[in-house]
């Protein structure tokens, strides 16, 4: 931590402020700058009470310079991490998962699973238990649509990524599904998080809209300090004041992300855009950007699908995009 | 809903739209205008899924126009609703509940509520159970944090008003307080908000950093929905790009949402501006708006505060602020 | 300036920054934590160009401490600083600036001025040049324009605040208006703040909608460095994710704006709203959080108003509410 | 423009509403909802006062339904422009702008336009007239950083894009560059664009950091409504609460941008990241999306540069990057 004094700070602050930081029993380093005294910190700050420094007199402003995350940080683990699912090794391979927003009724789930399947995608998608913004609408399929995936796993092969919402559905959720995706909203539902961490199977954490970076890392910490280092990062884009676009999408997540941690990162870009005609663009520039592969609504018929049809590819636009994104994938350097 | 057709939209694809819409009984009128064609839709939007129309073909832009909420609308319920807590009612008395962030040793936090107490709050807010961004940061008492709450409550008679985080904890949160607090991160946990719903006791429901009114509003109608009509609202500022405060604090919402909803709103200047020496002027802004009270965190001693010391102000300075709050309360002529 | 070298930053590296703050002329302090290394600058960092030690070898982030701005700080000139326009005293006295969005037909004109003077306005407000986002859209009457302000001076006796858009308009508009207003849009316009700072008439600079605090006061050392020191700020609000309001009003910018600055800071809400019904909650949330007047949209029949209607009150809404700022003017302890 | 009344609206307010669009000259179609009355208008309604139309008693919403902008819309001109310089034609070749930030000294700033060219950059870029945030900032070496670049381009041949910032400026600025450039700051100085739709000369626009593409496009249209049809857009990232990045690039805009508009569109990752670590990653996901180049900030040594250092790329890295960027064009089939 960086403690930058007020202008007007006396020596009785200064000495304030030190006197606090020794008695976290660390060491600090005093600058006396032309205009303003900063102190610096020598130690692991994260065990100070940021904002106790900060309400201490004469104090202009605490500047933390280490992250709140530990485990997840490059800095720890220098080496790439993968997830194996099945045969698919995410952050290796490049990776695409498909399928409807909500599961539908068996008939049209199984048929949509085979058609991504074909279209070249290696694991399926689809909400049972769905979070919506109103009370009112579709509230997803639940224990049904649980079931209606183990089924689709059943006669394709494809491992299950779907929605958990709820720390009581942990075990409910986890007889179905491979990848245990927690969305935006409950990004920071800490128990959850906590909950998830002393399963083993994997988690596909997306960010929360009005997550900064450094909170999305650290919430994955939430998961791998209970124990379980199978996390995959997604991104979905954030919440501005952009009108066109259901969220903005902000790609140079993908390297600042890589930079900072040894875990696979996707990119959602049907949330990402809220409008299928932008979506493959998106899922090119994705992929140009490094992503380690792709989270897709897809159907067959969008203006028939049970929720978000107006985000959702068909499984053709899929299979058309796919060797297009497969080139550029070469000509980046990443092998498949 | 209003559907606007794309100005390259043929007979064929406005026909699409009109029969979709019918096919969920319910009637269109359409406007041809110069460039465009317009269709409105006759009935209860609300059991339409709204993205499905806007893939149909030729859609340029569907728009919603019912609220995605309904029980918590004033038009349902046109007279303000209170809630009444032990002998304070709120939506009627103005408010203020105070407290620390977190719940702190017993002396400590029975000599806080004491002082705040004796400078005019009438319920004490502490946290038991607290949600921090770094789980390197401390993460409150917990069940001893709850029962120090009902200590305090036994010895001064404030009714309390503490954090929930979990389902799992809704019993034992229960047992020690009169209201429940859910926290920006759990706005939008809609398993937490539905069994808050089948409880009886009050719930104290801040908004997301990321909400749009619409949101939190619908948010509500997940308790009401449940059983449970004690809601009270807590504007505590938005995510935005300014860097000089914790967060963007938009009073607009206090009256905006007394023009949509009949439930009781309240502010948090503590979060919504994150620097204790700006937080008495956000309180006299907040009344003056017409806010129905505040929620503030108060510590004796904020350099020594376990959490969010920055943004706590004394009782000696809510003590000072009280007589300035309620002569604006006159001039608006709120009756106290 | 703090520079933050990255944990695998060498001796070098370190060794780098240094040498190149130091051919700066200026001194370095170096903090060698557990983690990192911390260097800071001893000497006016603002001589420094930031990013380029930014970019430097092993450097992490290099984190500013002085502010952008001197002549407009605080620090630089502790007591309030007062603007006087014919007998009104900005900074002083509680002002009122009142008028049509657009200056319209003169007999128009001339009766809002007499209604909005009568109702307690000290100052006639309308705008002559527009800047409105489509160029399909009215763009004021001109030259015509101010002369009708020119005559509503004659008559009325209020001295006149009107935009000026462009750097060859100063003198035309300087021959009719009393204060300067520059928009939003013209926030970050350096040239003709700039040119704007070789005059001595008072310059009423509002807030950008993307402009944080710094900036805002940056822009306005633009116009006190060439020499005019009256300047009068004006928070107008800033573009969030926020849909109910046409912009988000932080209040919290006047209590934040009077720690750093002397110079006086009214208050739009008109278009910190954009909707006639929220602007008296906001007009007395703002006089409650210490400003010292506003700047208001006022028509006696806002549907029939050449532009902005909908945020427009009447000015028997003005003057209905004029009392009630003034009690809240007085529990607040401003003298009138 | 669709007008949704409020609930409570009566038959004496919705006959106001459609009086008032007959006053226009308008027609409307009136479709009378379970809950809620609409009309829709038949007419060009850029010609009518929205706001005043808002304002009216009994009106919710009046949601616009046309664009604010015409000539530059794809629907007017459905074929891509092209806008030639010299012997590049932007809109169809790839095209890469490079060069300082900040006109250099001359020997640096050739040997920085030969590296660039060298690395394949056809068109040099770099600021004599630089818009910075404080006025204690290098403002440019003005007019003898214009001579610079006309001695560069006499010696490479490379054409000039080089930054416009007041009206006053236009000729002098004009007689040195083959682009004027808008920097974001001045996208809403309709002032300097419609001087500049008086030259014949092209263009560059970059986007506002807080502007809508509606807003963009409009900004655009103050250009070629006044005769200059040479325009280029250039998405340069938006402001929201990220802290990582200088700015947010939401990359959804090229193609969002190519479905509205026929104009040429560029990216900008130096500003849209502000990290030069990040420069690379963004440049290959803007090629992928479909953009018609690049505008980049190129230094051999950016600890040096005078001024932006952190986002600049070495020609080396330009040179790099390069053949995968080509690589990326030809797997999205654009042709070169």
């Amino acid at each position: 931590m960086v403690v930058i004094m007020r202008p007007d700070a006396g020596r009785q602050d200064i000495d304030g402020v030190i006197e606090r930081i020794r008695g976290y029993g660390m060491d600090v380093h005093v600058s006396q700058g032309k205009e303003r005294t900063i102190i610096g910190i020598i130690g692991d700050e994260r065990e100070i009470d940021f904002d106790s420094i900060a309400a201490l007199p004469g104090v202009d402003r605490a500047m933390p310079i280490l992250r709140p995350y530990k485990y997840v940080s490059r800095h720890v683990h220098p080496e790439n991490r993968t997830v194996r699912v099945d045969g698919v090794t995410i952050g290796r391979d490049l990776v695409f998962m498909a399928g409807p927003c909500s599961v539908e009724e068996e008939d049209t789930t199984l048929r949509i699973a085979e058609q991504v399947q074909a279209a070249g995608a290696q694991i399926f998608r689809g909400g049972a238990y769905k979070p919506r913004t109103s009370p009112w609408s579709f509230q997803g399929l639940r224990e049904k649509g649980l079931e209606i995936l183990s089924r689709v796993k059943a006669k394709t092969g494809m491992p299950i990524c779907t929605e958990i919402m709820d720390t009581a559905d942990i075990d409910v959720v986890g007889r179905h599904t491979d990848i245990y995706q927690v969305g935006m909203r409950n990004m920071r539902n800490y128990s959850l998080l906590a909950a998830l961490g002393k399963t083993r199977k994997p988690v596909l954490l997306k960010r929360g809209d009005s997550a900064k970076l450094e909170e999305w890392l650290a919430a994955a910490d939430y998961i791998i300090r209970n124990g379980n280092e199978n996390i995959i990062l997604c991104e979905r884009g954030i919440r501005t004041f952009e009108e066109h676009v259901r969220n903005t999408l902000p790609l140079a997540s993908v390297p600042a992300l890589k930079e900072r941690t040894h875990l696979p990162v996707l990119v959602d870009p049907s949330h990402g855009t809220g409008h299928a005609r932008l979506v493959p663009a998106m899922c090119r520039a994705a992929v140009a950007a490094g992503a380690d592969g792709l989270l897709l609504e897809c159907h067959p018929d969008p203006e028939h699908a049970v929720s978000d049809g107006a985000q959702s590819i068909t499984p053709q636009a899929l299979s058309d995009l796919m060797p297009v994104l497969q080139r550029i994938a070469n000509a980046i350097g990443r092998e498949l």
